[in-house]
C-alpha cells in the first residue's frame, strides 16, 4: 500500500481518509458502514476513554453495563424519543440459523422469530430508565450517577470513518436526580468537563452552547452541545449533554418519595461523546504529511532513529534517553530495523504522527549531541545529550500548548459576523467557519436558511452577547446572535 | 427488597442468585436472557479486565476493535466451525422501523429487508480472519498479536447470571504466526497467564488441561482450558486457549511470504475469558452471610464505620487511617450514615463482601485501640491505632492467600480416583467434585459416559501422569486418567 497521501487542497476529504487508512488508525470492514479500529487508533481511543473515565470517576459517577437490545415497544414509550431515533436501526427478529437445506451454507430458520423484534442500542435511555424504575424508591437512592462504555449501532446511509459510521463506540450517562436545579447542573457540570477534556488533552478548541429545539436531542428539554471548527471550515459537533426533565422518568414511570415522603418523577440527564472525537482530533491537527497527535494522547512520545543504522555506541546512547524519558512517564521506541533506511522511517512516523523524533548520527555522537525533530512545526535541530530528557519533558509541553494555540488561532480566524443573507452566504462559500447572525428564534426560519445555505445553528453560545438585530432570513427582530456553519 | 440469603445447603442455585442480586453485583434484564450489570459488580469487572489487560500487554498484545455483526456467509466458510456455533445466535434481518399505520408504536418496515442477514457475533474468528487477509502479506507483518474487549451474544435457552448469558463481555484474543510452534507456544503462553490470574487475583485454583476432540472449540486443533471447582461440586470451565491450527488461513485464504519467499498458510491461535468469571469468582469464595471478593479484586477495601454513631473524635481517627491506608494504594470509606445502625451496616458490608470493616467506638478509643473484623474467617479482635495501616496492609495479603488455601484445599479434597463406573457413580452423587477416572480415548464412551452420568470430561491434565488401567465404561485399555466433572 502507497503511504502518498493527498493534500488537503486537492481533496480535502481523500486527505482524511487517506490518514485514517495510511496512519493505521482504522479501515473499513465487510460490514456496511461498520469499521474495524486497528491497534494503532484503539491506542489512541484507549487514551481518550481513559482520560475521560477518570474524569468521570472524580466527579462522583460509576461504571455500568446495560443490556445491547432493546424490545422493540419500548422506543415509542417516549413520544417525542421515538420520532427523532428509532427509523434506522439493526433490527433482530430470529435467533436461530440452520443448515440450508439445499445445502448452500446456513439460512435463517423460520421457526426461530422472535415475538417482539429486539433492536440493537441506537441510545440506551429507554432501556436504562426501565432499569431505573427497579433501582429508585427513595430520595435516599438518588443521585444516581452512572455512565456506560458500549458499543451502538444506527443504521447510517452515507458512512466515514469515525465520523459517521454504523456501528461505533461511545460513553453514555444516564443520571437521575430529585431536583431539576440539581439535574441542570449535572447537564453543565458534563458540558465543561467535555470542554475541558477537548481543549487540554485533544487540544481541540471548542464552542460551548446550547442548541436550538430543532437541533435537541430527540426527548430533551434542552442540548448543550461543544462545537469545534475542522480544518475544511466545516463544524463538528464533538459531545452533547441532555437535560431530560422529566421525560423518561414519566415515560417509565420512575418516581421517588422525598423527605416529606411527597412522591414525584425523577429529574435525568443523559450525555456522550463517541468515536468520533478520533475524526475531530485527525481533522484538527493533522497536515499533508500526515497524522499528528497531540502528546498528552500519544501512546509513543518518541521514536528514535538510528542514522545510517544501529552500532553499538548508538544503542548504548538510545537505550539510555529511552530509560531516562520512562523515569518521566514518557514512552519511546529504538527503530533497530536493518532493512528501512532512516528517510523512509521519518515518513513512517512523520504519517504516525509521533510528537519528537530523535536521529542519532555517528557525527553528533563525537559532538554529545543529537538531532530533534517536532511533528507539529517539523522543525529540526541539534541538542546536547547531556539533559535531554528534561529538554523533550518541556518540548511535549511546549507541542501540546503550540497545537491548541494553532488550532485556536485558525478557528478564532474564522468566526465571522454576517448581517445579511447574501453577506452570510459569501462567507460560507468563501471563508467558511462560524458564522454569527441574528435569526428570529423560529424553527421555520431556521430550516429555510439551512435549505438555502446548507449551514444550520450549531448552538446559542453560553453567556452569549446580546444584542439587538434583525434576523438575516425575515428581518423579524433579535436580541442575539447565535453560531451558524456548514457541519459533518 | 430483604438482605436475607439463602443458605447454600438449602438451595445453592437460589443462594447463589441472592448472591449476585442482593449484593448488588448483577439483575435480570427486561431482555430475554439478558443481565444487568450493576455498579458494584461492573467495578468488580474493571478490576479484572484491567489487570488481564495490563497482563496481555505486557506480553505484546495490543487491542483493537472490530465489528459487531458478521455476515451470514462468513460463518460457513469454516466448516467444523458453523456446526459447533453458528446455531442460536441473535439475527438482524431488518434496517428500519416506521410508525405503525394503525398507530400502535413502531413497526418493522417491510422495504428494509437486508441483502445478506448479518449475525450478532457469537464469537469473532470470522470477520477477524476476513479482516487479517488484508492486514498480512509477509512473515514482516506477523507475529500479529491482537486482543478485543468486546460484546457478543449467543441465544442461551437457560440463562443464569453471569454463568450463561445471552449477551456477555469478554476479551477475544486472535493471534497469527509464520509457524506451527510459534502458534502453539502462544496458545500455552495464554493458557499459563489465565491460570496465574485465576490463581494470583481471583484466588481461584485452578486445573489446566487440554480438552478432548468431542470438547474442542468449534474449528480448533487443540482447546486448552483452566477449570475451577465451585462450592456444590460442580467444574466451570474459567478461560480457554484455542491452537486453530491453519483452519482458518486456509478458510479465509490469509498466506505470507516467509523468508525465503515461499507462500505459506498462516498459523492462528485464540482465547477468551469472560463475565463467567464473576460467576466463578462468587461460588468460589462466598459464604451463608454473602459475597467475599479477594482483597485484590476489591473496589473497596476496608470500611470504617462509627460506633455508635460518628463523633468528632471518632472522625479524626477515621479520616487519620483512610489517608494512611490511602498513601498504602489501599481504599478505605468512613460510614457516616446516622440513619443506619452499626448492626445494619455490618450486615451490608458483610454481604458486599468488603475484606475489613474497622469498627470505632468510644471506649476503644481510650485505650487506643479500634475493633478489626475480617470478612473471610469473620474473626474479630482489637488492634492498636498506632500502625494500623501496617497491620492492614498484611491483612490484606493474609486475606488474599487464605482464601486461595482454603478453596485450593477444598478442591484438592475433591479430586477422587474411580476404577469402576459404579464407584464413579457414587462420587459424583455423594462428594462429587472432580473424579479422576481411564478412559479409551473414544467420542463413543466419553458421550456414553455422560449420558449414563452427566459428567464430561473436563480435560486432560497438563502433564498428567502416564499409567496402565482400563476404560471405566469399556474396559479397553487406557494409558492415563482423565479430569471427569459434572459441571456448569
Amino acid at each position: 500500500m502507497s503511504k502518498e497521501i493527498t493534500n488537503r487542497s486537492e481533496d480535502y476529504s481523500a486527505w482524511y481518509t487517506d490518514i485514517v487508512k495510511k496512519a493505521g488508525l482504522a479501515d473499513h470492514s465487510a460490514v456496511r458502514g461498520c469499521m474495524v479500529i486497528k491497534p494503532y487508533g484503539f491506542g489512541i481511543w484507549e487514551k481518550i476513554r481513559d482520560q475521560l473515565d477518570f474524569m468521570f470517576k472524580e466527579t462522583g459517577h460509576v461504571n455500568a453495563y446495560f443490556p445491547l437490545f432493546i424490545p422493540k415497544s419500548f422506543l415509542s414509550k417516549e413520544a417525542e424519543h421515538v420520532e427523532g431515533f428509532a427509523k434506522e436501526c439493526a433490527v433482530v427478529t430470529h435467533h436461530r440459523l440452520m443448515n440450508d437445506p439445499n445445502g448452500n451454507g446456513v439460512v435463517v430458520d423460520p421457526t426461530s422469530k422472535l415475538e417482539e423484534e429486539l433492536i440493537v442500542r441506537p441510545t440506551s435511555e429507554t432501556i436504562i430508565w426501565n432499569t431505573y424504575k427497579d433501582w429508585i424508591s427513595s430520595y435516599r437512592d438518588l443521585p444516581l450517577l452512572i455512565n456506560q462504555w458500549a458499543n451502538v449501532v444506527r443504521w447510517e446511509m452515507r458512512t466515514r470513518l469515525f465520523l459517521r459510521t454504523a456501528e461505533f463506540l461511545w460513553q453514555e450517562g444516564h443520571t437521575a436526580h430529585a431536583t431539576k436545579d440539581e439535574a441542570v447542573s449535572e447537564t453543565r457540570l458534563i458540558l465543561d468537563l467535555y470542554a475541558e477534556f477537548a481543549e487540554e488533552y485533544m487540544a481541540m478548541p471548542v464552542i460551548k452552547g446550547v442548541k436550538t429545539p430543532n437541533e435537541r436531542f430527540a426527548g430533551a428539554i434542552d442540548t448543550y452541545t461543544i462545537e469545534a471548527l475542522m480544518q475544511d471550515g466545516k463544524a463538528l459537533q464533538a459531545g452533547t449533554s441532555h437535560f431530560l426533565g422529566q421525560n423518561f422518568a414519566k415515560a417509565f414511570n420512575v418516581t421517588f418519595l422525598d423527605e416529606n415522603q411527597k412522591r414525584d418523577f425523577v429529574w435525568a440527564t443523559s450525555w456522550g461523546v463517541s468515536t468520533r472525537l478520533m475524526g475531530g482530533l485527525i481533522m484538527t491537527h493533522s497536515d499533508d504529511s500526515g497524522f499528528v497527535v497531540p502528546p498528552k494522547l500519544a501512546s509513543l512520545h518518541v521514536i528514535i532513529i538510528p542514522i545510517p543504522k544501529p552500532d553499538e555506541a548508538i544503542d548504548e546512547v538510545a537505550l539510555k534517553i529511552i530509560a531516562a524519558l520512562k523515569a518521566k512517564g514518557i514512552i519511546a521506541k529504538y527503530d533497530t530495523d536493518r532493512k528501512k533506511r532512516p528517510g523512509f522511517k521519518f515518513a513512517e512516523y512523520e504519517l504516525k504522527g509521533i510528537p519528537v523524533r530523535l536521529g542519532i548520527g555517528k557525527r553528533d555522537l563525537e559532538k554529545n549531541q543529537i538531532e530533534v525533530a517536532r511533528r507539529d512545526t517539523k522543525e529540526k535541530y541539534s541538542q546536547a545529550i547531556d539533559g535531554i530528557e528534561d529538554h523533550i519533558e518541556q518540548l511535549l509541553v511546549d507541542i501540546q500548548d503550540n497545537l491548541f494555540n494553532r488550532a485556536k488561532k485558525f478557528r478564532d480566524d474564522r468566526i465571522s459576523k454576517a448581517d445579511t443573507i447574501e453577506e452570510f452566504k459569501e462567507i460560507l462559500d468563501t471563508k467558511a467557519g462560524f458564522v454569527l447572525a441574528h435569526w428570529d428564534g423560529t424553527t421555520e426560519s431556521e430550516v429555510k436558511i439551512k435549505e438555502l445555505t446548507k449551514a444550520t445553528i450549531r448552538c446559542i453560545p453560553i453567556d452569549n452577547e446580546q444584542e439587538d438585530g434583525k434576523c438575516i432570513l425575515t428581518g423579524k427582530p433579535s436580541t442575539q446572535r447565535v453560531l451558524f456553519a456548514r457541519s459533518y
